[in-house]
Parts: C-alpha cells; structure tokens; sequence
C-alpha cells in the first residue's frame, strides 16, 4: 500500500513539475528534468545529507518510468488535464504525508533526533519543489506562501508522541499521515497560511 | 589518452564559465568558482548522488590547476579568445561525450539500471552549465534550447547495445563516444533542436 | 571554546540570513530555512563532497536551537538590531575564521591535497551566503564583491605553512585564525576589495 502512494504521489509531483516547466517555454529535456527534480529532488537532498547512497530514487526504475510517463501524458493531454485537478491535489496531499514520514523513518534510522527527523521529513516532502521553482528562476514559493511545510511539522510531532506510546507502525503511520493530509485540506480551503513577516 | 581528453574537455568547461562570469561583471573569486563548477559540477552532482565521495575532481589536484589556469589565461587574453572558438568547441565535444561514458561506467558499478545509468551519464555531462547557470540567475540554457542532451542519450543507448555483444571496452567508448561527438557536431551545424513545448 | 566561536558564528550567520530573509518579504518557514541555510549551508557542502554523513549540523540539535532562537528574536527585535551591528559583524568575521580552519582540517582527515583543502575551507566559510543568495533569486554578493574569500585563502595558507614547522595546533589555529580575521577587518575599514573584471 505505501508503494501505490509513493506511486501516486510521483505522478502529482512529476504533473505539477510538467505544467510550470511548460509555462517557463522549456524543450522536452527541460520538463523532464523539472518533472523528475520535483519528484524526487526532495527525497534526493534526505539521502545526500543523511549519507544513504547511492540515493534511493536511483534503485528502482520504476520512478524513471513513472516520471517520464506522467510527464508525456500530461504534454500530450495538456488540455484535459484541469479535469483532473482535484485528483491530483488530493494524490499530491497524501503524497506529502507519505514522504514526511518516511524522510522522519529515515532519520530515526541513523539514529538523529526527533527535531532534526522532523526537520529531515519536511525537508523530504518540500524541497522537489524547491528545487524546481530555483531551476526556474523563481524564489522558491513554500518560503513565501506557506503551503505544507507546517502540516508536516503537526504530522512529525504527532509521529514522535505516538511512538512514545509504542503504538503499532502502521497505525502510526495512518494516524499521523491523516493529521497531515487534514491539516493541509482544511489549510487550503480556509486559504490559511503563515502570515508574511514583512511590514512595510 | 582518456586522461587527456579529460583535461581538454575540463580546459573547454572552464573556458566557457569563464566567459559567462566575466560577462556578468564578477570579480576574480566569483569568475574561478563559476569556471569551476562548469568544468566539474556535473561530475559532483554525479558523484555525490551514487556516494562516491570524496568526489573525484578532489581527489585529483590537477583539476584545480587545469582550471585555475585556463581561468586566468581567458581573462588576460580575452580578446584573443575568439581565434580558439572552434578548437574549444571540438574539445567541449569531446568532453561531453567523454563526461558521458564515465559516468555511464561509475553508475555501472554501483550495479545501476542500464536508464539510469545514462540519466547519469547525461547529469555528468551536462549539470556543470546548469549549476553555472543558476549561480548566474538564468534559467539554464539547456532547459530551453536543447544542445547535448539528446546526444548524450543516444550515446548511452549504444554503449549498452554494444556491451550486450561483449566487445572490447576500448571499442565501446570510441564507437558510442564518436555517436555523441557527431550527434552533436550534426545537431549544430543544421540547428537541429528539440522544439519548444509551449503554445502560446 | 571552540564550540563556543562556533556557536557565535552560527548566531551571526542566522540573524543576517533573517534580516535577507525578511527583506524578500518570506514568511516564518521561509525565514527559518534561508537563517539556516546561511548558518550550516557551507559546513553541509563540505561534508557532502568529502563524504562527511549524516553531515554535522544533523548530529548535533543545538545548531537547530541556536538558529530557531537567533531567527525569531530577531523577527521580534529588528528595529533593534542595528544596535548590534557592530558585535554581529565581529562574530561573523570570527565564525568565518573558524570556519575556514575548520573546512581544511576536515579536508586533511580524508587525505586532500592542501590546495583542495583551502578551497574545500574557503567553501566552508562561503557557500552558507551563496545557498542564501540563489534562494532569494540573487547572483551571490561574493562573486561580485569579494568580502572574504581572499581573507580565507589567505588563512588557509598560513595554516599549511606554520603546520610545516610542525606548531602545536592550537598555535596554528590561533594564528591563522587571526590572520584571517584581521585581513577581512582591514578589507573592510579601507574598502577594499578585488576589482570586477568586466570592461565597459
């Protein structure tokens, strides 16, 4: 089950990478890497400065062909693809909660500490996009609009206070993603986001 | 004679970086640190996404004077720098197609999958000017004007069509190498380039 | 008291990432990634390219402390903070000097060739405001005002120097430290710093 959400969540990663690279005129080659580095730059950056090498999205393949099929379909289906809007929010959000947990997983597993995993989480779920909003010449919107970087914080605490009472790790898993994806949807609908620190 | 191009292809990078910085008004320090992430970036990201550390170009000192030197002579005689413009191309060539294969070979010993393996090879050869051109706040080029990718890639597919019949190492580079060069020399004298995928 | 410079030079660093930060109109996420960037950012480069993981600042939460702290505070006393302009500027060009010895003692435990480990130092010191830059879609002060590069070769030079004469270590760092320190406060009473290479 956590492999069909990896899943989903690259492919809404990889289609929002494609659309902005398609609005910045790039060539075939250009939105293919936009499309790869939002989807997996994030996870990227969590193995390089954990030290896990050769970094996971180089082991298995299948992330290639699911990036560079996602990113074929939504060229050639350009058009259509604001049908599929909500789907993909939806895949994206969960995509997030999973990537935050498993960058925290991660880091437990090098044995770093809870603030630093949780820090090490968000930095898993966020920065694909960081890194393609700099490819493109753009200050990286997540500092300027906060988006998620706070619902995956609320979900990194909830991990550690769940672990605390040895809960089973599915649950959670479950329990923790959910705080994540909740939070982000009602953040979205009520269009909550950190205030801007600028006072002019 | 792998050594050598190497070190042409690392004097053609720098070179070029060289010649972006100064035409972005930097000053000495800002001119040698762009020229050299243009001759060994590729190699870098390469490097430290398979955990081949410390990464090569600081393992090998000669880098660093190749680099340092090439810098310094375009700068005192840039006005003369034209007179070379063919002879850096062919070199820049050669070490594209060079950068290609071994990155193609170290992903192969990490026991990489054959697509990845020329993901590789193509980052090798081509992220030095990307990193380059993020330091020096452009979108990079190659997003948008296909020049080497493509290249790169059909390389990377002979190399493996050509391991597949077991011959001899050396042959292998010179007959995939040789597909890169003349992809490349192709594309750029009849400007072939992939399209740009934006409709306006 | 190494830990203690150490600690200081993170506080210097962290307040002007804020104080870019702001300016750029982010909001707290925002804030707090470019004042950490800024603060560990050179020691996370070094650390990746010489293969250094997890990287320090992971393994140590009171760098995390220290920024959150430092950032927040100076979110809440920014109209104050010029007060400590002066104090600021002193931990910085220490931290830098610390930095920088600190870069090339850890280049040396790998086996690099002294001229690598005084780039590898220089990075240290450096790449913490480039990072910071190229988030906020700016081509790094450094490589066009040279503040402090030269001051940490300098340095770096030095260190490798009275090493020769086989000093004790705390010696060397004391010395070379100082060095470092001192050329970048005489850079900056008398404004110097290297010419840009452009010609109009």
């Amino acid at each position: 089950m956590i492999y069909t959400i990896d899943i989903l969540g690259t492919i809404a990663f990889a289609i929002s990478g494609t659309l902005i690279a398609l609005e910045k005129r790039m060539d075939l080659f250009g939105v293919l890497i936009i499309a790869s580095v939002t989807a997996v730059g994030g996870g990227a950056i969590r193995d390089v400065i954990i030290g896990n090498t050769p970094i996971s999205c180089l082991k298995d393949v299948s992330y290639t062909y699911t990036i560079i099929s996602s990113s074929i379909l939504t060229i050639v289906f350009k058009s259509k693809i604001n049908y599929l809007r909500k789907s993909l929010f939806l895949f994206d959000t969960i995509g997030i909660g999973l990537y935050t947990l498993i960058g925290i997983e991660k880091a437990i597993e090098v044995n770093l500490h809870p603030i630093i995993a949780i820090a090490i989480g968000t930095i898993s779920a966020s920065f694909g996009g960081v890194i393609r909003d700099i490819l493109c010449n753009e200050i990286p919107v997540i500092f300027r609009k906060e988006i998620y970087a706070t619902a995956c914080i609320l979900g990194g605490i909830s991990y550690f206070i769940l672990s605390f009472y040895n809960l089973d790790r599915m649950l959670i898993f479950i329990i923790s993603g959910s705080i994540i994806i909740t939070a982000r949807l009602i953040a979205v609908k009520f269009k909550i986001s950190l205030p801007s620190l600028y006072k002019s």
